[in-house]
């Protein structure tokens, strides 16, 4: 039998905690970072991670915890990162270890706010990681729902197709079923692209508009996300495919989506401080938003959405006022 | 000041009753059609409908009811139908009226029984009404919204572009905002065929799949409407449209859906049977399915949604089995 790569995860959050269950389906053994020295404590004695997907009970005996990323890097072939894009530079800030010869998959949703490139373009440029070297993990896919062992699809993407192959094999089971894809920047901008229509809305419910507008907004978005996405990387991919359509789906429509709720705050008259005080954590799609409009002034992609969400994110307009004009923009 | 055509509804439903409502921001007087004389009294003195949408508030000296079809079809120019389709033939039948010279729109989402037709090629095979004269009111839109005067989109689609614009210029307002299409058939399948999938979407839930599962089937619905209608009516369209994408999405996340209603509890183990007289009326989807799959065979269309809703509502298949292996097949 050929002998199955080293896994590392890279994260102690909630979809960090779903990839290391789904690995554990397949590998005797997977190395998990997350630098929260009492969360390992905690995983060692009671065989869950006490801050997210608790229910998710671990085989200690097949688990490799540690909080020093260098260790989880050294012991791994393959490393999936899965933390908050805004702290993905400050981890890798600790690496002494090198990426040479890793293969690294994303299954961040977002963009790196300190050099604005998505997570592969920023290991791509700042690391020298070669493009069939990198790959993306992306839904439509609610962690909760992995813990739960609910059937869902995942979508594996790499320039590379055996090494997309050889990651969606590890990660399929029972509950789950993986395809690959090549297109991995689509992949990976739909992912980042779908919390800022999740955030629109958010907005959109906050302010009062109903089911028929959500649908109409999720159909310009996807739309939009199709231009957007075009502008920035040309070839052929079906939007409608699950990566893209079904993973704006399950966070626009989702009410447990961060950034929808975030959204929906701001739509309620929070302020942007507030909203990001009240809910203790960033959501993802903040950054995304920033990112996004300025790759649209470079691009000229016409995205009403986007830009109506950077005007009320960044720019302190007015969210009733903007959705007004949104609303005319919409068909 | 050019003089406005006349209009009437057909139809005492809640679709027929937003129909109304958007006329009358526009009209000093619609025609509107119902059976039950005890609606109609009802109307005449309370000023709301007492079945549907009763917190609508119409202004009598705009309305003029009448429970005879043949009265409200030789008082109009346009007559817009908003019957169930399953009833759609039995009301004809009573007409002696002719439908020569009228421009008829069908705002009912479905197919008709007797003749496997959409409503637009039922009218013009069984009543000789050329094409030019008929057209097509879709959504995505629950009336229920309308009556809030929650801001909608309609898309009105008549091969007649001036046509479709008069209809759209009636029905538009504050918060109702209309666009207009040319593809008569197209929208009619999209919204007969959501409501299969609302079926689909219905049973997934009541079997116990979770969201990441709704919004593969969401994608993989989308991408099977627009094979199925590009097979019977081959023309560019955008299936994203709000008129495609956004009517499948506002029915299939509805939770009010009566179509996705009858799935859930069909999912949950009633018997269709069973089903249909606990909710005391037909899901339009119920029709629909025996519809499509006929043309499906006829087509050669690759649909197994639809396959698998039929072989639950009509082959007697086991919910749960015919699930498992629809989930093997969608991507």
């Amino acid at each position: 039998m050929e002998k199955s790569p080293k896994f590392a995860v890279i994260g102690g959050g909630s979809w960090a905690t779903a990839n290391v269950k789904m690995l554990c389906e397949n590998l005797d053994e997977v190395t998990w970072y997350m630098r929260s020295v009492y969360a390992i404590e905690h995983i060692k004695k009671q065989d869950h991670n006490p801050n997210y997907l608790s229910s998710v009970e671990f085989d200690n005996s097949q688990l490799y915890l540690t909080s020093d990323i260098n260790e989880a890097v050294r012991r791994a072939d393959v490393l999936i990162f899965a933390i908050p894009s805004a702290f993905l530079k400050r981890e890798l800030d600790h690496l002494t270890e090198s990426l040479q010869d890793k293969i690294i998959f994303s299954a961040i949703k977002g963009i790196v706010p300190e050099t604005s490139l998505i997570v592969g373009e920023h290991f791509h440029k700042t690391y020298n990681i070669p493009y069939e070297n990198i790959g993306v993990i992306t839904g439509p896919c609610h962690a909760e729902e992995v813990a739960l062992e609910r059937l869902s699809y995942l979508t594996i993407a790499c320039s590379d197709e055996e090494k997309a192959k050889l990651v969606a094999k590890h990660l399929s089971s029972d509950y789950i079923t993986c395809k690959t894809s090549d297109d991995i920047v689509g992949t990976e901008y739909a992912a980042m692209l779908k919390n800022i229509y999740a955030i629109a809305a958010g907005i959109a419910h906050g302010l009062g508009y109903g089911d028929n507008f959500q649908s109409v907004l999720m159909s310009n978005a996807i739309r939009e996300m199709k231009k957007f996405i075009k502008k920035v990387h040309k070839m052929k991919r079906n939007i409608n495919d699950s990566a893209y359509l079904g993973d704006l789906l399950v966070t626009g429509y989702s009410t447990f989506s961060r950034n929808r709720m975030f959204g929906n705050m701001i739509g309620k008259g929070y302020t942007v401080k507030s909203a990001q005080m009240e809910m203790s954590m960033v959501a993802e799609g903040y950054y995304a938003t920033d990112s996004a409009y300025k790759i649209v002034q470079e691009t000229g992609a016409k995205t009403p959405i986007i830009n109506a969400v950077y005007g009320i994110l960044y720019q302190g307009k007015e969210p009733k006022k903007v959705f007004n004009k949104l609303a005319e923009k919409l068909d």
